[in-house]
Order: C-alpha cells, then structure tokens, then sequence
C-alpha cells in the first residue's frame, strides 16, 4: 500500500511524473505541479485516452478548439486520444496533485 | 467535468457504486461506503485486477491469507486478478469514498 499524498517536494521546479501502474492497457501515473504550464503553441497529441482527476491543487487545460476547463479538487475529465490539449496554468502557490490514467 | 465528490447522499443505507468510464480494457468507478461491509466469507475473485484508491474516509481490505489493509484517504492499492479479497470494514461515521479502476 501507498499514499498519494506521500512523497510531496516542498518545491517542484520542474513538472514530477511519476507511473503508478502500468501494463499493455493503461498506465496510471501520478503528476506533481506547481506553477508550470505547457509551452505556448505546444499540445499534447496522445495515442492514449487519458482519463484524468485533480486529487489536490487546481490546474486549466485548454483543447485547440479554443475550449478551455478550470478543474479543482475533485474534478475529472476524460480526454480522448488525438484530442489535442494543453496545460496553460496550474496554481504556483500550491502543489496540485493529479492522477491521470491513460488507457488504450 | 465532473466533480468526484459531487451528488454524495447524506445517509449511505447500501453501497453505492457508479461506473464514471468503461471500455473493454477499462472501467473506472466511484463506490460510496457508510459502514458496509462484504458478508462474512464473502470474497470477491475477479477476473480483472483491480487498482483501488481511498479519495476520503476508511475501510479495511481483507485477503485469503489472513492478511489485512487499513486505508486512510490517499491510500491505493492493486489487487491482481483472482486474488481474493473482501472489505471488512467501512467507517460509519462518515462517507467513504473510493475510486477503483478495474483494468485487464
């Protein structure tokens, strides 16, 4: 057993991707922010879905068609592959915590 | 978006399991424990494995081996398939919330 709370760096100057669980199907990954974003014009373009939930913190992801989704603690979305995103803010004065499970 | 903590009832009489995502490799769930418990020998034995997380309160997974685990909200654990396992206990004094993503 873990926990996901466990592990938090008091200062996350870069991005912490860490895989939870992973097999030929999904991957389970956990990802510490704190102020960083994706580079402008940058979008993830991803093979996988990616169904991902805000366990702690607040973050905004903006798809190319302009939409854009604030999540707090508790919100999820799920994000179909190819569907193309990006992270333009995360809160810097906290860590947020997401758990994001891509699947095939 | 959704929010993982919204439309929690007050009172709990039986558990209450929603399936938040599915597809053949997948099935992401919210379940919603006020002091159930599975009957006593009872045991689950699924054929898929199963990745659980504790998002808020408490309960107790049991294994055929006598061992036993205590979660605390953040604490996850994997099940592997056919491993059999049954929940001894869930805190009645509060919800508890788990997330449990059954995978192939």
């Amino acid at each position: 057993m873990n926990n996901i709370f466990s592990s938090i760096p008091a200062d996350i100057p870069m991005e912490i991707c860490e895989d939870l669980l992973q097999n030929e199907h999904i991957r389970i990954e956990r990802i510490l922010s704190q102020g960083q974003s994706s580079p402008p014009d940058s979008w993830y373009d991803q093979d996988e879905n990616e169904w991902g939930l805000v366990l702690k913190g607040s973050g905004i992801v903006v798809y190319d068609d302009g939409s854009q989704v604030k999540l707090e603690t508790g919100d999820y979305l799920n994000i179909p592959a190819h569907k193309k995103h990006r992270v333009s803010w995360t809160d810097p004065d906290r860590v947020t915590v997401w758990l994001a499970i891509f699947y095939n």
